[in-house]
């Protein structure tokens, strides 16, 4: 019996990410931010939606670019941190004890103790509304060895990371593997190989 | 120690939706997709980037509305299925054994069987290469009473949603809580109240 929770913002899980600029001091900043995907595949581009009144809204405008960081779940106090305090009163990276490590490709600092750092240039940037959607390509992704599988990609195993859960403001981790992607459906009204990278 | 991927459409996790809609013969159809995200919590929105190759995409554009519907795990099978086959040869919800349902708000069929179904009228289309990303407003979201928590909300451990892992082309469940989010960073820097719900 299904129920009506009105219209709502509700999706599950929503990845948990860190966005670092530069603001318009040159200081390094980062803001934890669950509204983010990926946009597209070739050129890859991944998405994600900041308030206006956020010190990083300004700084992503100006220098055009920003990183996406990826934690483990031992980060998750770091990750915490970064969504409560505000770059235009603290300098976030001291009090937090990381690291703020200028990009190689575009004017953003990743954060060094992050095991995945993205590196986007601006693309678009809409307002919708309380948010604002921006939607960066991907010029390069830096990621830790440790959390390598054996195909050189990043495995959610050995990255563990954070995911979120809307309405419930709370962090969860990754649980076990359920299925493999493009072969378990095929069990289903006997589909052939797949024609596309349909997910992808 | 940090090695280059290069330029990669990765984040971890991503959740897995599956978007409803009619084509242009009114045939219910639906697609899985793994390219979606929160996008604005005021007008709440969504976006889900699609290829242009799909029969979905040509369906969302000309109704302007799709659904997002959220499977638990135990519809694995008939997730991937939904990202296997095409609408333009077969009939999706027939040989899923699936029940397309039109939704109060928008002209767009929801799956019954899906524990949550988000009802989206189609706000922007964005051509970012292979994918376009649509954004929807959401106008309605009907959940199952068997996933909500004792708020009224979806609880992610009644809900057990699939989660996707990008590169490994593999399902995930949930794994357990590991903190509460706007209160665990707290313990860093003597943050006081949070001045603003940042994540959302």
């Amino acid at each position: 019996m299904k129920r009506s929770l009105g219209p709502r913002a509700l999706l599950y899980p929503t990845p948990v990410v860190v966005v670092g600029s530069y603001d318009a001091a040159g200081r390094p900043n980062a803001m934890t931010a669950a509204w983010a995907g990926i946009a597209c595949s070739q050129p890859p581009c991944l998405s994600v939606s900041i308030r206006r009144a956020r010190h990083s809204y300004g700084s992503i405008l100006e220098r055009r670019a920003f990183t996406v960081n990826l934690a483990s779940q031992d980060l998750v106090r770091e990750v915490d941190y970064f969504g409560l305090a505000s770059g235009a009163t603290e300098d976030k990276f001291t009090v937090a004890g990381l690291t703020p490590v200028r990009a190689g490709t575009v004017d953003a600092p990743g954060i060094a103790e992050f095991p995945i750092v993205i590196e986007c240039r601006l693309l678009h940037a809409t307002d919708l509304g309380v948010h604002t959607q921006f939607v960066g390509e991907v010029l390069e992704v830096q990621a830790d060895e440790a959390v390598l599988g054996p195909g050189g990609l990043p495995d959610v195993t050995l990255l563990r990371p954070l995911l979120y859960s809307p309405g419930q403001s709370a962090y969860y981790g990754i649980g076990p593997r359920v299925a493999q992607a493009f072969s378990v459906g095929k069990r289903i009204g006997e589909v052939g190989s797949p024609a596309e990278s349909a997910h992808q």
